[in-house]
């Protein structure tokens, strides 16, 4: 089997020699991981403002593409938080919650996800998701995280409100305050409390109480499931929705449903911006998570195979019933510790919910919408981390800034907004940092053939000889700082015959740059002073000779600054 | 006089040196500039789809406020070809041409292109403009000229055509072409024929003849009256434009008016982005003019003065019946060629277009639209010069898809997405390539302290040790790259003790990257290998000592990589 073919479709490659063992732990991550998704699979719905069985759906055949197509081992695909709300953010503009067109907006959105994922894939231009940074990343998420935990409070109150940022919650959210479901809200919160408790004190406190880790463990993950049951149980019994409790309800039995996106180019042109953001986000996500767990195991994970992965996960959820889905952390976590070792335990799983979706939905009838808030909430807020803030802070300037910009956008605005500013933001800080490089006047250190920048080290000096150190490389953003820098520096110095240029950190002098160079060349000639070059890297120095550059230099290129220092300066002393 | 002040005006600098030498070569100058610009301000006025006068208008009071607020001594402000392109480009979404309308949103476009100007003076933005690299300018000069000829097609062929680009130009030329005026023609072709003979053959034909440099130079110089002034006679004469012949007809005889722009939100917001794009492109014309002017005579431009004084010059312009202007090419060579040696000249170039614009207007009546036309073609086929596409492919590709993406978006779309595309192309490249950054093995040089690329140099290495040499500094969008790449180097290797990255050429490390090399550190770490770092930057060891990196680090900082090599050497071997 040629091995390009395996490349594109590394189920070729575990699938042969897939066992008896495998298969086992496999099946015992599928059945932990299927019980775990089932109340978030509903919960991420309701968060994407879709029905219930969509986040199921959502969960089944993407899953199943993703075994096929992706590289990762552990990871589980499906509707994550910070997707989910993206996605509401998104389909907020174009329909409103409940109708058909919100519904057919979110397979058109997966759809377009799926295609922009599978074309940056083949394309390989898995390097775009570099440019959203590290600050950049965090920020969002935790921004993400409030803005998520905020959204769900209304269903805990038992209140109607909507907003795309913070602020538009939190308004909504008071104006609708005199309608609080007292019922909801004892529901809301202790649902909310138990499953922190669950979270923070029930494996300490299991384990003072003699249970093995492994029970522990099992007890902690089964939680939500608890309290979903408990919060269900209560409410059928007590007949609590006649009391204003709002519940599940009938969710329809069915296998996921074969749907079309609306594929008109008025509703593509409207979602693509969206649809980019999340793609990108998406992946970001995705395959940290994919590298995190694959480092675990020394496993390595092909970028561009990931994109091809969750493209068809979402073009698969575009015409399953679904909406956006990506590689979830929690998620991923819970199947790579369940001792998930190949993507088929992802399959497994979908077959769990495929079985969930035709037989158990009825059991969730009386499940009430605060509990899968209260799930919501709990799971989201392990997202939300301000420490990049004062780590930011404490390492440079322009990085908190990225981090705060985001940040503050986010919860201001929402989540395109916040993930566009942080990126152009980082991308023009990071452009404005080179744009005024760092220049070193630079002497030579006494007893070696180092040179150091004469501000910082006692170095020997030469009144003939200028060595200017430049610590960028030079390109059209800083090619006139540089000539204005020389200018500048010789406009008060009659003592110069020569300068050099250590170019050891120049790793690129584009055209532009090379003009200006030119232009430092005549000009100097006209005052009577040689320009030299000194260290210049291979592939630098191969371009230069490409043009006139070398030959019409009235200086020297010299292989070191020391070479550089010693024929300067015996020539002229 | 405080020296604060005298920055802001540049009037109290020159002025208080002034006296009768440099007014009587300023006022030479003057009289030169004036008799040129004469056909020029109706030609530009006609390129920007406004009335004849409008061109007049916009010299007068803008080079006054230039002459105050400008640090060029020998910058002619006004109405420009490719600013008047683009003003015509914008104009043209607005209001149909020859309407209220249009002449208001003109003013408009020059108060927003002033107060950008002004802001970014004010701010010290003027960097911004580097961002547009000489490659794209060249490109994007070049293809605004070939439409600026092409618009200018119509009046040489006495038809009617309208277009923004190229195609949409030759098109409509085409369908026009049935209604030629033959008379119209004969007077366009030989026109334009007279004026390319002056620029090419004339100088050489006079000199042959005997006459003097001086003389010839003057004539040149007024090639274009002489064709004014021969058409207008000939229509007169000849009664031409009762045979269909276009004229410029009655233009008033006034001083500038008093004019208010339309402050509306509304025409605001849609003039915003053509208004960003004509300073930017306005200012690096105008900047790069006076920096070439002002180096001949060993005079400095201030840039972010400039900034102020041609921001002032627009604003002057929306006030006074103009459109926007700029420092321009041709005006300012003859300006500084006829000997001006301060902005009085321009003062005085202010107010012989005043004396014209009141006394000399109905002298224009039977100018020929086609004259002026030819003027533009003949000009502005000085800004074509499509050599930079063969100089940018030699020397650099990525150079060269920017250069050739300005000029093919510019030709085939239009001004604004063509140089919004350059813009955006060059910086994405540059980004690109340093999201690979080039990553040398090195070894000792023999016999010296140097170290070099394994593959390009015979070298001494150490089987326990690998020398990274970074050629980039380290930022988000090549974070993952670095580490993936150590990851890849180290797999098929057993032998290694220990990884020093050298760091001569990291100008930077972000958080992003910083996040990265913990990951490194702590990875090889587990594979009980050391990392250590040798020769890093000053300002970027200060930066790493806020966080715990250098800490956690399990190696060693090495200030020299020989002083690396020496002790991991000895260690081991």
């Amino acid at each position: 089997m040629p091995q390009r073919l395996r490349n594109y479709l590394p189920i070729l490659d575990w699938g042969r020699s897939y066992n008896k063992a495998t298969l086992s732990n496999d099946l015992m991550a599928a059945v932990i991981v299927t019980i775990m998704l089932i109340p978030q699979s509903l919960a991420y719905a309701l968060l994407a403002g879709l029905p219930p069985e969509a986040g199921l759906y959502a969960s089944i055949v993407p899953i199943l593409l993703y075994a096929v197509f992706g590289t990762s081992r552990a990871l589980a695909v499906g509707p994550v938080a910070v997707v989910s709300l993206m996605t509401a953010a998104a389909l907020g503009n174009i329909a409103d919650q409940g109708t058909m067109g919100y519904a057919v907006a979110a397979l058109t959105l997966a759809f377009l996800s799926g295609v922009i994922l599978l074309t940056m894939g083949v394309f390989k231009l898995g390097f775009l998701a570099n440019f959203l940074s590290h600050p950049v990343i965090a920020g969002f998420i935790t921004a993400s995280g409030v803005i998520i935990a905020a959204s769900q409070i209304k269903h805990i109150l038992g209140i109607s409100a909507s907003g795309d940022n913070l602020i538009s919650l939190l308004v909504s959210l008071w104006q609708n305050l005199g309608n609080t479901n007292w019922v909801t809200v004892i529901i809301g919160v202790s649902a909310t409390a138990f499953l922190f408790w669950v979270r923070r004190g029930l494996k300490p406190f299991l384990k003072s109480k003699g249970a093995s880790a492994r029970v522990a463990d099992v007890a902690t993950k089964a939680g939500p499931v608890a309290a979903v049951v408990l919060t269900t149980v209560a409410v059928w019994i007590l007949g609590l929705a006649d009391m204003g409790v709002r519940i599940v309800g009938s969710v329809p039995q069915s296998l996921p449903p074969l749907t079309l996106p609306d594929f008109s180019l008025d509703m593509m042109g409207s979602l693509l911006l969206p649809a980019i953001l999340i793609s990108v986000i998406g992946f970001v996500e995705s395959i940290s998570v994919a590298q995190t767990l694959a480092a675990k195991r020394r496993q390595r994970i092909n970028p561009d195979q990931e994109l091809i992965g969750l493209g068809t996960a979402n073009i698969g959820a575009a015409f399953t019933g679904g909406f956006p889905v990506t590689g979830g952390f929690a998620r991923s976590v819970v199947n790579f510790d369940a001792g998930a070792e190949t993507p088929a335990a992802g399959a497994f799983t979908a077959v769990g919910l495929a079985i969930a979706a035709l037989a158990l939905t009825p059991l969730v009838f009386f499940l009430p919408q605060a509990t899968l808030a209260a799930t919501i909430i709990v799971a989201v807020l392990t997202l939300v981390d301000f420490s990049i803030l004062k780590k930011s802070w404490a390492y440079s300037k322009a990085d908190f800034a990225a981090v705060l910009a985001t940040m503050l956008v986010t919860l201001g605005d929402g989540v395109e907004l916040g993930v566009t500013c942080g990126v152009i933001l980082s991308i023009f800080l990071h452009l404005y940092k080179t744009t005024r490089p760092h220049i070193a006047e630079v002497g030579l250190v006494p007893g070696t053939e180092h040179f150091r920048n004469i501000h910082r080290h006692k170095v020997e000096t030469d009144p003939t000889l200028l060595t200017l150190r430049i610590d960028e490389s030079l390109y059209f953003a800083n090619a006139h700082f540089l000539e204005d820098y020389i200018y500048d520096r010789l406009a008060d110095d009659k003592k110069l015959k020569n300068v050099v240029l250590m170019c050891s950190a120049i790793n690129e002098i584009d055209l532009s740059a090379l003009e200006s160079l030119e232009a430092v060349n005549a000009r100097l000639r006209d005052m009577g002073i040689q320009l030299h070059l000194s260290e210049v890297k291979g592939p630098v120095m191969d371009r230069l000779k490409k043009q006139h550059f070398i030959d019409d230099l009235t200086g020297r290129v010299f292989l070191s600054q020391h070479e550089a220092y010693r024929a300067l300066t015996t020539q002229t002393g």
